[in-house]
């Protein structure tokens, strides 16, 4: 039995390859389809003694490329030139057709991530890099990396460590939880997701503005929406509230008592006892935000809805702001009947989330690290609201209005209708500013106000008074301008 | 002005306590209800010379205290213990009602992440974690963290080097792909529901039996679904499924061409080319989870639908189960058309992935090591196929038939009608065998297939062997009993 004829290769001759040279050898002939497929290549011993190289150097090469699917082995009778996968085009004839998907916003929301530098961003709800503890959390990624190492499986509803201190942090503050009820999330974004994919009737009520991106997670999630009115400078008008809660027959409330997004509103305490009520006579859950809750001057702690109102009241909060937002790790706090569901709604979303990061932030938090970080942060935020506060008072016109949150990273800036934010938006781009300005996303049917967020935690003094101060120089033109 | 009375507080008086100890016996007093609130705390003084410690040491338990919300400061007058907030418990009679949710299934489907050791486990399809190169993630992540250390943000599409690495292995498997076309996902199962969110028409087929956390999220996501037979021993019947994709006016088609969970079953190229013909034909789109194909004999490399069917196809992949569960990660390539939505379906669903995982997976990756792994695996998953294929030729008894995948994970074994699954289940558990059988959450109707899914990845050589040696003597007792 004769043996099939092999093809040349062209290696550069002489040379003593590598296993890897003669690998990227073939791939760039195989690529330029020089080789025809189903021909032979050369038997090991022809190539080791061409190169000058040993059988065994060969043999690891044309291993290499028979993981990559370009050469087959054919039992003894050596290697052959694989069939070339087709490669599709889009421009392919046989295509099957493209699946009908929902249409994305119009103009695509703004990535949570996007830091557009070297912009001076007034509007950004994130904290500055420079007060988050990067350092210490490094720190106590090596140390779980040295400890039982990484760890082979997930737990759907998170690592118990941290589950537990989270409960027992929480319990300190007041609410009544356990680990067996905390259920960890990608960030808070996943904890509202969880919650309106469980809920049974798809009707909901929230803030009005509210959170674009969680506006557009209930339109996909199929939820018919009401929006509440804030008002930053008034409060909330109950009276309303309960109006459109009836007429929506919405099944569950949605709300962030705490440094509102984007308003900067916090409930004042008869609000929230006033909430309750009308939660209990219409018969609305309610699921509550506390992201901000951490972020609160000492004087000022307030209870959370959870506390106040009860056990059903599923609560969600995150690690993501105050710590570093690249960690996404947030929880859901359930009772007895929502957990199973709730459970199964991260389930079948992402079945579980990394154990090293939540490993990891467990130690953070059980060194004490966080509360260390935590007031840290707070004197430093405190310091930037005063500072936000005072450069707004000393720069801005008379026409303009500004809530007083009393902390947290963002205040709602109210701007005279006469002008034109779109407009204000662009000038303000040339000068370097940008501003947060999402209209369409942040609120429900026609806007009771007419402004734009400020965060004053995101930039360091410096850029934040010089940010301002275009800014408030462009609202000047602006307001000339419309005269 | 004489200032207001203060309290004593119970310390373990004479004691060198430490700021730590004085927090703890003050939160200790507090939880207890010993301390009425309202009431004026000892200033700093007093407590430094009742325990001997420097004011400085009583003023940082204050000030934590004060973190917590438990003591308040007032100005010149000292801290005061703040009102206790209202613990809620399940009997509160202030209680918000609980929000109307949907009913979790009956049975809660098992965790994926559930690992019930000491059993044996014969039907889990995850890698047994020796095979996994746990050393060499953790060198990546120890190396990522040196780099720019940990990243502050995230970007919502993915990790870009990551992105663009993924991009590059496709194009060399001869998929039409680029960076700006993948989507990371915590594992393939956020994937799927990105695609199914993003489904303009809730209407979807997909293979029958199929995975149990699928068919739940379909149900989770408002989808209609219709079940195409697999029969791991006779392929597809086309004309049958042709009929049913009809019938159902489904808009898309999930798919798991390589190792389908839970029958093993990989597509042969008539039935790939022939499901292309349908879904051209009817106007269906295609959904493809390749989870499986990075596990194939190096011979067995098949071409996967993406490729042959053009880049209307999503595809879904994933580096979980070949690499460490516990990394959740995963990926979508989708087109022009359809990155947009898909994208905003991830936004809405979680905001992004945690960024220091996917610079790991890169490092990982770019450092040849993934390559390499696969290699390894791949040898050492053929020497378990092909035990437990001679495990069962040597004790199955003669009714007994198990389909031959040709690698993978999984296989399917049917068992004769007569065997009741369930108290097959319940024998093998008191022998400390755990068996995968999960046929409510596998089938569409009443199912046509009897068995057992069986994983041959998950344990090693000597525990396999005893796991199939008692359950063909359970199965024998069984057969036996049934006649």
């Amino acid at each position: 039995m004769r043996s099939q004829p092999y093809i040349r290769i062209p290696f550069r001759s002489g040379c003593k390859l590598s296993s890897k040279a003669i690998v990227d050898t073939l791939i760039g002939e195989l690529t330029a389809r020089n080789l025809p497929s189903g021909s032979r290549l050369p038997p090991l011993r022809v190539v080791a003694h061409q190169l000058h190289v040993s059988k065994n150097t060969v043999a690891m090469a044309y291993t290499e490329l028979a993981a990559r699917g370009m050469i087959s082995p054919d039992g003894t009778r050596g290697y052959f030139i694989a069939r070339q996968p087709t490669v599709a085009t889009d421009r392919d004839t046989y295509d099957v057709p493209s699946i009908r998907m929902l249409d994305a916003p119009p103009e695509r929301l703004k990535s949570a991530g996007s830091l557009r530098q070297p912009l001076i961003d007034i509007g950004n709800v994130f904290i500055d890099r420079e007060l988050l503890p990067l350092e210490r959390i490094g720190q106590c990624f090596r140390s779980v990396l040295k400890q039982p190492g990484l760890h082979y499986m997930y737990d759907t509803q998170g690592h118990r460590p941290l589950r537990e201190i989270i409960a027992a942090r929480l319990t300190k503050r007041g609410l009544h939880a356990k680990s067996e009820w905390v259920i960890t999330t990608t960030g808070s974004q996943q904890g509202l997701d969880v919650c309106t994919r469980a809920l049974e009737k798809k009707s909901l009520a929230t803030e009005n503005p509210s959170y674009g991106i969680a506006k557009r997670l209930f339109e996909m999630n199929g939820l018919r929406t009401t929006g509440l009115p804030i008002n930053p400078f008034e409060g909330i008008d109950l009276g309303l509230w309960e109006k459109q809660v009836t007429r929506a027959r919405a099944s569950a409330i949605y709300l962030t008592t705490n440094f509102q997004n984007p308003t900067g509103y916090s409930y004042s305490s008869s609000e929230l006892h006033g909430i309750i009520d009308i939660c209990r006579r219409l018969n609305v859950g309610i699921i509550e935000d506390d992201w901000g809750s951490d972020m609160l001057p000492y004087s000022e702690y307030r209870t959370p809805l959870r506390a106040l109102a009860g056990s059903h009241v599923v609560y969600l909060n995150s690690f993501t702001k105050k710590l570093l937002p690249s960690l996404r790790t947030g929880y859901v706090l359930a009772d007895d009947k929502s957990l199973p569901i709730l459970l199964d709604a991260k389930r079948t979303g992402t079945l579980g989330t990394p154990t090293l990061i939540e490993a990891t932030l467990f130690e953070f938090i059980d060194r004490g690290y966080y509360d260390q970080h935590l007031k840290e942060l707070q004197r430093e935020l405190d310091i930037r609201y005063q500072n936000c506060l005072r450069l707004l008072a000393a720069l801005m016109p008379e026409t303009v209005r500004w809530a007083k949150p009393g902390g947290g990273p963002v205040l709602w800036l109210e701007l005279p209708k006469a002008i034109d934010l779109q407009r204000l938006r662009d000038r303000l781009l040339k000068k370097g500013v940008s501003i947060n300005l999402d209209t369409e996303n942040w609120f429900f049917g026609r806007p009771h106000l007419h402004g734009i967020r400020i965060g004053f935690a995101f930039l360091p003094p410096h850029r934040m008074q010089k940010g301002v101060e275009i800014l408030a120089h462009a609202v000047r033109q602006e307001i000339g301008g419309a005269l």
